[in-house]
């Protein structure tokens, strides 16, 4: 059965795409033209757009932000990309997300592609801004509780 | 109910999503991320984006060029657009195309997008040069035919 | 003698770089490998993006809008262009623009790409609205002046 | 003194804008419209295509890779970023790239913005194939000498 795109994937679907247990946040989509680069596959930062698209989608269904300029700003302070296998035009694939661990106004989200094997797979560290510059921006108690629980992250508050 | 994404949609399903008759393919798409620009809504060489994706898959499934190598050179000869109604993260959106006229080894493409209502609509001049570089690539009788008769396509050959 | 890149040229320079009278306004730049498409050449998009670039800083240099958040809001309302040679990456190039002609609070400016013969060129209708959303935003009279004074445009308020 | 774009920056310039040394090969640039994103500032991404255009640039200029069709397969296997501080439109800055270490089919590159300020460091890991698919594409021994006296690369092939 081919996948819904667009939409969070549910875990009989996720089973059958073959993306393993522990992505509970996945969406399915394509490969498009403007994402392969003159080498004819898709482009090293393509993937990163990826991830950031489903950190965006992610963050505004946990209404952690809502990106529509209210709301705490949303700062990459670093991230780490391994490249398994590349990618062409058209292909289907699934991207997933998982809050890994966090702390009072950060988190360290993983992020993955399959298609349906392990095509690359990525760190980032969010840290959260008041948008009025007094510095930090915390995460709520269910913020976190709903992390440990719907994504098995760790509590690293130390 | 929501439309199938990134799929050609139906003359049902376009109905219900207030496209208009006359625009045989269509698929259904969400506005992302990346596409807003500082202004905050959608960035106007994004539809030229769209309108590309689009292109490259009518013509993938169409059979006029496969997009890997092979096949004729697709080129962009001329363009214009037309901007209606600004687009903010995570529209959905309808982006259909169809072929208006033919020539030996050109047509011109005709774009919109829907959201319900027109965002932007757009034309391209596009040439089919041979990959071996020697001059134009003709377009065959079926892939006529079928522009006449699907598209409602005018022959200008003259 | 080399052009300085990504500063507005003199007209001694765009003489000797073999741009024609009638663009006060231009800059060199390169092609980078970003804006090679899978086909290998720079991709359409491409030349809509560089004529934005210089439209910004147009419109800052020329204080109409400092595309800081505050100020007019800048809008594209239609486009066009016209495709002539393909380009290549590490290729230099001159991008240049001029204002054609004003009404009250729109105008519609022409680009060019020179890399030293006329690779591209475009059209675009610029629209200038009220940022608290009131409607559109006047020319200066200053403005008005200099566009026809600089640019030769042409005052089609009517 | 301003400095020139996009060219290699002699030691001198490097040192008047704050370059600290290590870095021997370096370009000046300016953000562009197109790289800030919905929160007003650079987007992450963009960071990374700079870090890309500089090794494109570098792989050329060493005659490791001609990026015309011919020459190794240039892989991005993996990389890593860190964000020091938002840049924002207009803003100039300096990218530098050297190589850190190599092995005999790979080698791991390091890079930096200066702003004159440091704003973001990366790496990246790059393997060269063969294009003929006949397995990985070795760095000269004039390739590696040059990584251990011009960038103080490392040898690591063990």
């Amino acid at each position: 059965m081919p996948l819904p795109y667009l939409t969070p994937l549910t875990r009989a679907l996720l089973d059958g795409a073959g993306v393993p247990p522990g992505w509970p946040f996945a969406i399915a989509d394509r490969v498009r033209f403007s994402e392969i680069d003159a080498l004819g596959h898709v482009n090293h930062t393509a993937y990163l757009r990826w991830f950031e698209q489903l950190r965006v989608l992610y963050l505004r269904e946990w209404g952690i932000s809502p990106y529509d300029g209210s709301g705490p700003i949303v700062v990459v302070k670093s991230l780490t990309m391994e490249y398994r296998r590349e990618m062409f035009l058209a292909e289907d694939y699934v991207v997933a997300a998982r809050t890994a661990s966090f702390r009072r106004a950060s988190f360290e989200m993983h992020y993955a592609v399959f298609a349906p094997d392990l095509r690359a797979e990525g760190t980032a560290v969010i840290v959260l801004l008041d948008r009025a510059g007094a510095g930090r921006h915390a995460l709520t108690e269910a913020d976190m509780q709903r992390m440990r629980e719907v994504d098995g992250a760790t509590d690293a508050r130390g």
